[in-house]
């Protein structure tokens, strides 16, 4: 539920990003694409203004940190758009947070991580969010949002 | 390349679903929402409106006809939204023909496919797509569309 | 539901096979007996007439035409015997097709799977049916066909 | 071979049922219905009344008597019934009897053993049978008995 | 349920011991230690008596005993404690046999069988436990009593 | 067996092409090569012609089509050359329609499968070959025509 | 070794839980029951005093500082009862502290793990335990304090 | 230890067979040979007295059956030579029982398990022994007792 | 290259062949065929000169000796036949051979491997080769050889 | 068959020793013994001499030396006994040989390798023999020379 | 690239040890070795200092701590020397931020891990290292640095 | 031990090169670096002067030479460099020789195996090694030296 701070008409939506996305725009740009992080986050601002929807946007690359990021999410956030990077593959620590938690959280990889190497087609984190989005460049973030959105609506 | 008949300013997406899904609204409602095809191909068209884009959708029980039309949708679309239904966890058929043309192509599943059984966990068709959307129910083929548009933008 | 048409008591159940039975009687007979399926047909709608049940036989080596006859027999028929052939390994489709109906559905193989090669062990259709019975020769389509009925009438 | 003191026209099969078979009624009846082990012993002495075929059944929850019992059935019944319920996935024993002996023998499984767990899915018993019947509920051993007397006269 | 025998306040748990557990003192005492069964029993009883338990010792080297047990004792005990030995690793009717009961059983084992060979890291028979312990030595019998308590007071 | 129009010394070879080989040419030249699926028909029909063996070629991207046209060929061509494309991995159907004929049956492969995505080092059509040619590129049709002809021959 | 302020008759053990584990009483209570974390320390806290033994209670989400924290337990604790929460099917880091120590830990899991999804049935911490109990709900905790002290008397 | 009543100076070995070894000469005679199992026992007798060994030969299809013998064997047998039959693919409980006891035992297969069925590979009782034999025929019980004997005097 | 020596228009082709082969002709003909080595090589030599190529035909049963030929052969010949025998499906030493020369190399199978026991169905030789032959009978050397030429001239 | 300058009554028996048997007594005693090669190869001799059977003893590390010899053995020798070593494990080529000779052989290992690394669990070589031996120390060479006899006498 | 700081010839090497490396000397020494942390770096630093190269010495117990000063060193240090520990078996977010810079970075174990656990040979961080070092004790830590000298100058 | 002859105070080392790695230098350059086989071979030496120790180069393509090499360095030098090229993947016959000697021996290969083909991450040699590097190119070969050194002076 969103803080009553937050106004009547007003939701908001956490935007996280786990290890390394802090690098983006440096790694590997041909996989990753030429914008930073700073750039994405700004672009998800500016589209949430327009949606009408407050986002707020974190990067870590500790997984205790997003595990309690998320925790926290619940009671203070209307949903979670994340990109766990590497951790989406072993973090069973933050599935299980996800798991937990009651507000719809969308998971979104930059890359088509299943047509990079196999322990990338496993995602432990998939089978407990409510929606999935991977491939479509950071594109990808806008679209976790709209379907953050469409989950709260729907 | 869309076809010339289309005008120079509007692009053209064909959208495609696979096997049972032209039971949507009948099957299995909580899993795959109430709305029907015919519903959603509706809104995705209205949609394609709202975005200038002309949306065109088929949908075939039978694997060589999706085949057929996503080889032939090369040269008179400018990209594909695809729902394979199941046949995204066998059809190396399909895969070729998605990776043999070069107009951008998206996956999208209505459900959260990795939630449920095991063997819908693998996708061969996915690696070959520009984009990957699942779990985000009918409201996936809207983002889908989107990324196909981001897609061309980028 | 049984269509109208076919009188209050009577009840009509579809009997399918899938790729190559139409070889009956021509393919291995030592693997699959010497009638061929027109016998194996006529002496199941003799069954049927026995049990006062209509009972309408069709053959196809086309998964996609499988797939429409099970979606259509939801409407039109009491029950369905499907003898999948090899699609019964990897054809999720007719799984899903099956799984998506509320007519029973029992699954009959000639030969015993299960004493053949390895990937014939595995059927990806049996868990959605009502009934499996394999490996009692042609006999097996009576004993399918007495499941059927059994289900309706449990 | 049918003991001599049957009579010249009256054939004898044996029904074995294994472990847990005798809770039957008692355990679980979404899974396993509501008749009791009698009942469905009944109806089958009954069905085999009919049938003109004497009917004999017997329980045990010890391999080892299983086992017996199979070996001892080449001498004095003409096929045999069996349920080796959880023996069937793990028993080896039990299939080594069964295929050394020559009567016909027909396997029987109440639920649909491949909608269950993933180790129910393999049968080590299967592939040494006449014939294979599952998820046709208590019905599924009239079908066996008809099963094994169509190998008989096959 | 407890027999109507045992007294109003009185409740009875059966204590099961698998497979070569007659052995204890004599097999292994690095791994088993050097108490006997005798001496574990008897400290069993008293550890009953202090917690108002009726505590009740078997030990059969027969699954099939076992099976029957475990059948029985749903009419006779309030709970189970049961070290299934090597039938942990293999015994689905053993399994079957628990989870068709309704009274608590706790499954113990004496060594940590997850540091041992990787046939014994999979229990077949823990799945349908109300609680499971292992590596605590000969004293993990007394923590299952107490397991056993705590869910029926539970 | 020939049909009988053809001849007394005419033999006849059919060639069949699966999913996407209508692409030659147009799909992934490095891998496949320059020529279109017309140019190697054509080429083959000419060596037929050298080798005194009538070439009839067909394309289809619908699997149930091959397996029609394989059970036909039985009766009107006296061997089959055939190109299953992605089929090759997972088309049981196709297998057991090559298996049910009796007339010689070779598999050839434009590209090294062996050398590509994991997947496609699996064929479940080619144990029943009479002949598996792959790697050679389109040179490899006219090595299975020989094949088949020394098939015959041998 | 206990710390020397902490008198000489009274042994410490550390009660340690990893990641999520403070949503207790609010995640999933049909898993997990309704008591929260505090509730549950106190009950140990208390249990501890009835058995002579001073108990402290940490929780963290991060790995690093439980692996800091089972380190440091080595100097100034004399046992450890820890539930790594879902580290303990990926934490080779937690399970090289715990061998790396030589007072006694015994690994608790609320839940029985064997019942729940697969990837849980592997523990990495398990094999290097002193014991590991699970699915005896909040009990657990005290069983497994117990099986401490017994570990410290045997 | 020999039993004191056997004289100082003849050693006794215990030949024990499991499930269906009794079918020995009617069960399949061109992998077991034609010999009865009376006829195995009478040579191993000969040969014992032969090699001065009393040997005691037992049957039972029973596993428990067979882990009460080995577990006795220990204080009245020299050695063991043991076929376990089928069971030597799954039983842990006829395995923990030989590596229970300390007096050599040598296990025995007739045909050679290498060359059958998958699931005949695997022995889960062939580590614990004290020396491995198959596929020597009949002739491979006196290799093992030779083997015993061998063990003794080494 | 070919070596200078064999004049300008001549083209050298090394045929090898593994170990065994030099049995052929003896060793189960109904899979190998009653040809022997010396009799194939002929053949060979005879279609060399028809196709106006030196054939140099060789066999060892050594390892060690077949990767010492193939490396020379970079030098002295165009084109590599090879038949690795039973090193296709272990020796990554002959494979790596075959990778480090630039002449290009065609492997080739006289019996359909794909057919026989599950090892022979993976060779780690086959994904470094211009072109793969099996099943053909030893008509599969000549086919190898025109691939080989093949190759050259495309 | 035996060579002719052997007499008519004597029969002649290879013994073969792979990899490594060359330091027998030097290498791992615990697990080999301390005999050395030249003495279990004597003891053989003297034991061939008292069963009247002529036996050549022969040792290489080199695969292909040990193919040769197989293959000669063929003409010259009634039967082998062969230790693989390590070629057990992998060597193709190996059970090639052995199994395109007629005579009897049978394969003997010193250590009991079901005890030891995995990869020593499965041989490629004991399914085309004529016996396996194995965990009987050095003994286990006299009772494979006695089950080559046994075969031959059979 | 070195921070401006250090002078126009020094180069610097960041050497990092990941979790339980701090108890390097007190863990195990019969694997690890008798000399502390403080030791190891201190010889580090003396050879650095003869070999002409600043090294930073830093150790942490938290993955996420390791992905910072990795991703950090990618500015200020010439290369690094790194000893995951256990997070070489599981933590791809590690394996990211080595693969994200382009300083060599060389991985380096104590203990020769392929010799230990199963999960201990796979390591996810290798593929993307300029080097890798296990087996050789402490002194492996020397020879990653001349490593990443060689590849500096290499 | 090394031999007398070489003098009080000078250690031997014997660097061993398996299959293709006398191609060093024309295979595959940007895997394996410019140098030839012997230019790091002279290096090496020179290294072994600058360090004290007599280094003797062999190489050889064939597995049984390298066996009978490792064998005799037993006596003859104090310490083995090897890179196993492909053997290192399967012959377990390397890997036994390896374990038989005492001298220390360390594994070194020029690429990281670890980031090429499958096949090539498993090392059957590197468990009984003393020491593993990889990855470092052709300066690998000096670190193992150094390694070499250190276990002996360890």
């Amino acid at each position: 539920m969103a803080a009553e701070g937050a106004g009547p008409t007003t939701r908001r939506v956490l935007v996280l990003n786990g290890p390394n996305l802090n690098l983006l725009g440096r790694r590997d740009p041909a996989t990753y694409g030429a914008k930073t992080l700073a750039d994405v986050e700004s672009e998800l601002i500016a589209l949430g203004r327009e949606l009408e929807v407050e986002v707020e946007c974190r990067q870590s690359n500790h997984e205790g940190v997003l595990v309690d990021w998320v925790q926290h999410a619940q009671d203070t956030f209307d949903g979670i758009v994340i990109n766990p990077g590497a951790l989406a593959h072993y973090s069973i620590a933050l599935r299980d947070a996800v798991e937990a938690i009651v507000v719809p959280c969308v998971e979104v990889h930059i890359s088509n991580v299943h047509a990079r190497e196999r322990f990338r087609h496993v995602s432990v984190t998939a089978p407990v969010m409510q929606g999935y989005i991977c491939g479509c460049g950071t594109a990808g973030y806008g679209l976790a949002l709209r379907a953050v959105l469409a989950r709260l609506d729907g």
